[in-house]
């Protein structure tokens, strides 16, 4: 019963070793495509929010002029974007010991979990300002709205960029979460 | 020797079935929520799909109607909640397994990696068309965008229906998720 009892720890000992390489690699590569993320989010949120453009006439009513806060949509881009860069920065040290330790289940359950609401949130942030953009370069002649790009060409230009980026961000977070899945199988 | 093969035998065959129970409790929920997530996309789909109205009066130009196919946001919202109701039928089968195996891991991380792009999908539909609601109900004077529910009141009212029990499919499938990362984790 000793020597069985040594065999099973033994055995225990071996078997989460078994697999541990391409666990740290994903762990290393899922640290990689954060850093990556990071920065796709915070440039498509300070692109859009520093995007700012008065046009050189005026009339009697108002001035012309398209900032990110004359719609909610990119609004709510500009806070998902910077709480996304924020949650990303925070999950960094996650990232390290999940890079350290390749067979701590407890971090990277917690990383998918907070990855995929986030993933949702970014998601939701891009493509709603897609929406938005998409109606600002084409507008729609049966809800009778018109194009504004025309007017504020360069204004659609950098929030149509901030907005690419932003999908960028989202499609790296649904790698991780698929990446994080894969970590978490069973050798 | 002998004892010891017998012994990692008998662990092996022990230890698969510890937190057994909870991982089949786990399978029948997500085939339960995926019922639940089938019934909203094709709920908000077939809303989405079917809205049709056409105004009592009209101009020379053209008379008033409104249909979902009049906004491209729209179309892609229908697109995207009948793919989903198409996929969570098929991915109906996948659950069975996993509730009649609750330890075997290729099929539930074959579920989370489409469940996960699913769920983006969803998502990007939801927010898209949310975004158009928005602007249909209350208009943006920056850009010069007028609120059209005043006239369309019916249309917007369904519409926005079908918005929300999208929005609600693509949260069962966020929970879906972290439900499927959580069987997936070593017992």
């Amino acid at each position: 019963m000793d020597i069985s009892g040594d065999e099973a720890r033994r055995k225990a000992a071996l078997y989460p070793r078994q697999g541990g390489g391409w666990k740290k690699g994903i762990a290393i590569f899922d640290f990689i495509l954060r850093l990556c993320a990071i920065g796709a989010s915070l440039a498509a949120g300070t692109t859009m929010g520093t995007t700012d453009q008065t046009l050189p006439f005026f009339t009697q009513f108002f001035q012309f002029q398209a900032s990110y806060d004359d719609l909610p949509s990119f609004t709510f881009f500009v806070i998902a974007n910077a709480a996304a860069g924020a949650y990303l920065i925070l999950s960094l040290p996650f990232s390290i010991v999940c890079v350290i330790q390749p067979h701590s289940t407890a971090p990277r359950l917690l990383l998918l979990i907070f990855d995929a609401v986030m993933m949702a949130i970014m998601t939701a942030a891009a493509s709603s300002a897609a929406a938005i953009v998409y109606l600002a370069h084409n507008g729609n002649t049966n809800a009778n709205w018109l194009a504004i790009c025309q007017q504020f060409n360069d204004f659609c230009q950098r929030v149509s960029g901030a907005v690419v980026a932003s999908f960028a961000a989202a499609l790296i977070l649904l790698f991780i979460v698929v990446l994080s899945a894969f970590a978490l199988k069973r050798t």
